[in-house]
């Protein structure tokens, strides 16, 4: 049903990895295709991922960590490879995704670009990328699509589900949609939905790509151009929203970089300014277009409640899954009310959570930092789940 | 000195008013320049400005309204016009700002685009647009400026100075610069330096606008372009931050535009998508991009600490003036803690000063909206200096 596949069919203009550090990639769902809320059936699909430690003989060790927008499926890298994980405080041994302990799994989302199936692959009907030719997904079909992966390596109950901003999003349908292949879930610095406000943010990124005459209608990689432009603007306009004004202020203030005196132009001058004119430059090395307009769109489209009938808490009836629910104090982007209505929710439904407001002045950024109070209630919840599930401690 | 121009030095690709409706041009600084911060002497230099109201006998009744970013001098236009004012709800016949009592001027900033010398007027030098050779302005020379225009009106001493945002910017420097010339200031959801995090949402706009092949190097006037898409971004990126998430939640919440469902697509299927494209595409028909760059550039470069060796208070020092600081509590763009350091520093100085924080879930654009708390205080704050400034009543 699956198969490690070589990496032809990718199409490349993105900085890779080799191989050997690029984890592993499958093929999915060729005898029984992924069905997407739109309608669409896809398979076989491929899905690129990675894994730390060791799985155990119950299988009952695995912790799925799911990435948020721009993540990929390297939280962990060793050390010999060139960059570096975004949650290497997180995962390792020793550390509170103890890979002495547990054997972790990451994969690249449904609709990525570092691997699995999304517009930067190649569609088998055509041999061309995809574009958007792509089939829109939804935060349910990336979960189906973790779920297939499980399956693949054979793991019925995961021991816990973890993820950060749209990863705390995965994390609440993960639990919603297989409660009994959950054992626990902690999402962290989410929402059980996209607001407003986030819309509008990402609407402003979509519209900076799109208006990149380089965007080509979507169609760029097959007239070998890069929307370059477009997608650094809105890497600068959503990293903005990534931060806090208190952070922005201690890192930069209105700091002058490397002149005596403003310039009277309109040079990067501030510190702030040539900081997001780096990020969103270097972003576009890593990242691809398309895949930024078909992940934010995902996340839009995030309701849990709506899939049934309003009311959050039928997401979680009955459900048996332990909750660690975590927001940070400065977080403006998915503040501590969203996180609140996600545990409101579930004690409605008398479901064993707990919730933690940690105190921190980085924004929304701040699940990927090193923050001590966060990594403490992590060991403790993971520590009394793993007595409960009878894991050796 | 000065002279009154018709419209012929103005180069025209925005929509454009009769020039019975778009008030009165003069040409100031002929004799003597203005110096701008940046070291060039600007002059002759038009200023487009509009009165409502009579100027009393003394002289001692006006009012200087300074608007913000993307404002005009036609905060109140009369009825026959087109366009609503921006600021009808404050004046007029009745109304806070009473135009049966008062004074009212207002100017387009210097570097704007509705007739007064900015990026898009013709340089007289070389007879085309001045582009990105137009010098770069600071609060200051606005300022600076507006008092040239006061001289041209012959008047002396201002019954008041009020404005938001970019305005209260003005407020607070023209409050700083000509003390003797303010009798009262009023400074609107505004700060007195601009912060780090208002800054990178600047250089988002900036990088937009200068992203787009049609901006042409800031050439596009003399190229028959308009970076339509680039502004259009550069728009919505800042309107979302004139809004509250509370506000955008309320107005559009997440619902889908005349559909019955999403469509799996990149269309608006979001009212706030749809929204916000109409704010993009509907600015770029009334505003220049290049002045949108020097304006932005104008408020990042402000603060007025740091022309007094970092101290606020001694911006103020023996100030005569009296003052009444407003921000509303869901201002995330100007907060109240902006507000709050103004009135340390005048307080620091034993300032006659007023400080209220008006409840208001609407976010930085409550000072353009009908927010009867604000408009009570206003009317209280301006009877109580009349009767001071021996104004009839």
């Amino acid at each position: 049903m699956a198969t490690t596949v070589d990496d032809t069919r990718r199409h490349g203009n993105l900085h890779r990895h080799a191989d050997s550090e690029s984890g592993t990639c499958v093929e999915l769902g060729a005898a029984r295709p992924l069905k997407l809320d739109c309608g669409v059936e896809l398979g076989p699909f491929r899905m690129a991922y990675r894994t730390y430690g060791d799985l155990n003989r119950d299988r009952s060790n695995a912790i799925l960590v799911c990435h948020a927008l721009t993540g990929d499926q390297h939280p962990a890298d060793p050390p010999h490879t060139s960059r570096r994980g975004w949650w290497e405080l997180m995962i390792g041994s020793g550390k509170p995704l103890d890979t002495d302990r547990y054997f972790i799994i990451c994969a690249n989302v449904l609709g990525g670009c570092l691997g699995s199936e999304g517009p930067r692959e190649i569609n088998p009907e055509t041999g061309e990328p995809w574009g958007l030719d792509f089939p829109v997904i939804t935060i349910s079909d990336m979960v189906r699509a973790q779920a297939m992966l499980l399956d693949h390596l054979g793991i019925d109950q995961l021991f816990c589900v973890i993820g950060g901003s749209m990863g705390a999003m995965q994390v609440l349908q993960f639990a919603s949609s297989y409660p009994e292949r959950t054992f626990a879930a902690v999402p962290i610095a989410g929402a059980a939905r996209h607001s407003a406000q986030n819309i509008a943010f990402h609407e402003v990124g979509r519209q900076a790509i799109m208006a990149d005459p380089d965007w080509c209608g979507g169609d760029y990689l097959r007239q070998d151009r890069v929307p370059r432009r477009g997608l650094a603007v809105a890497r600068m306009a959503a990293h903005v929203t990534y931060l806090s004004e208190a952070a922005l202020h201690r890192k930069f203030g209105r700091r002058l970089q490397d002149r005596p005196s403003v310039t009277y132009g309109f040079d990067a001058d501030f510190q702030v300014e040539s900081y997001l004119r780096h990020q969103g430059s270097t972003f576009v090395d890593r990242f691809d277009a398309n895949s930024y307009l078909y992940i934010t769109r995902a996340m839009d489209y995030f309701d849990l409640a709506a899939e049934h009938d309003g009311v959050l808490a039928r997401a979680f009836a009955d459900t048996p899954v332990r909750f660690c629910v975590i927001s940070f104090t400065s977080d403006w982007l998915f503040p501590t009310s969203e996180s609140r209505a996600v545990v409101h929710a579930l004690n409605a439904v008398a479901a064993d959570v707990s919730f933690v407001e940690i105190e921190s002045d980085k924004g929304h950024d701040a699940f990927l930092l090193d923050e001590p109070e966060f990594f403490a209630v992590l060991r403790g919840f993971l520590r009394g789940c793993a007595e409960h599930r009878g894991l050796p401690s």
